[in-house]
């Protein structure tokens, strides 16, 4: 694919996305180009378009258009509880399970100290702010049980205690829907000792 | 993620991207927004660059932005033989092998009658006027080796060879089942070399 250079760039920039290798890329530019050049349009204008006016919620540090987001600007949310999650998604995820009501903190990462991702990179002076606004009683870390996501929630929550806040995490157990044999045997033990 | 338009509007636009679900492409307009705005500009920018000015060699039909593409009109080219391919991606396999050195038809697919792709979508009609120049003395068929790469090549070789036509086919060198663009160089170049 060398015999046009705007088609090289293309596939120079698609490489940028997480998870495209030069293959990927190749496929990906020439899909659009062959098949659907309004889809590579309306690409391009959503991309410009996130770019100018996506920004981070004052409050809670997720994605939002405007200075608050909407979530934050809810007066039906309990202002009382805050939950820590890692990334918009992870927002998302919980949101739909409409089993929490209470406000986010988006840390928008997780600690990864190899990565250059310290306390300043996931606004960890912001959250001790925000959690010690006297409105706060309860901060539940939802941060992913992985080693980076335990190690994340460790800190927080070492720093949150250290203000006197009441600070809990997600219970670790034993998936709904589950059969006990399949189960990874540490997730077993854990669900075990978290037994209530 | 749904506190902000304009990255729902990204996130479907992603979306379209082959082999892209729906938590790809979140993933993907994540990092572009935390992570690489640069990139995610660039990537606009190149959308919009290639659309405006990529289009098919009147030729050989690969992308080009030039009325004929570079290849086409490299005069070192052999013009007495024509390598047919599916797709610019497999034409630059067989280019970084330096086993060929004549020219090319780019199919932009392969015959498949269940997605509504005819002889007409590839180009039959224009391979036949291309190859039927008096200039060409052999076609090669470079198809990938798979179903409908064998039955595109199965219908061209019927249709050049009742035109008299010489038609080879890559050796079976290359591996039953895969995909040109995948073969180690190596592979390629025996099979060229092997072509019958
Ligand atoms: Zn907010
Ligand atoms: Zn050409």
């Amino acid at each position: 694919m060398s015999t046009t250079n705007s088609l090289d760039v293309l596939i120079q920039a698609l490489r940028r996305l997480p998870g495209v290798g030069v293959k990927s890329a190749q496929r990906m530019a020439f899909h659009l180009l062959q098949h659907d050049r309004q889809g590579a349009l309306a690409l391009s204008r959503a991309l410009e378009e996130a770019v100018g006016s996506v920004r981070h919620c004052t409050l809670c540090h997720t994605f939002t258009e405007a200075e608050v987001c909407s979530t934050c600007l809810d007066p039906e949310r309990d202002a009382t509880r805050l939950c820590v999650v890692e990334t918009p998604a992870d927002q998302s995820a919980l949101e739909r399970t409409g089993a929490f009501k209470g406000l986010y903190f988006v840390l928008m990462g997780r600690l990864s100290p190899l990565d250059g991702i310290g306390p300043q990179e996931i606004g960890l002076h912001k959250l001790m702010e925000r959690a010690c606004n006297g409105v706060v009683q309860e901060v539940i870390l939802a941060t992913n049980f992985n080693a980076e996501g335990e190690a994340t929630a460790h800190v927080i929550s070492e720093a949150l205690k250290s203000r006197g806040l009441h600070v809990t995490r997600l219970a670790r157990g034993v998936p709904v829907g589950s059969e006990l044999e399949y189960v990874d045997l540490g997730t077993i033990a854990h669900a075990l000792v978290d037994r209530r």
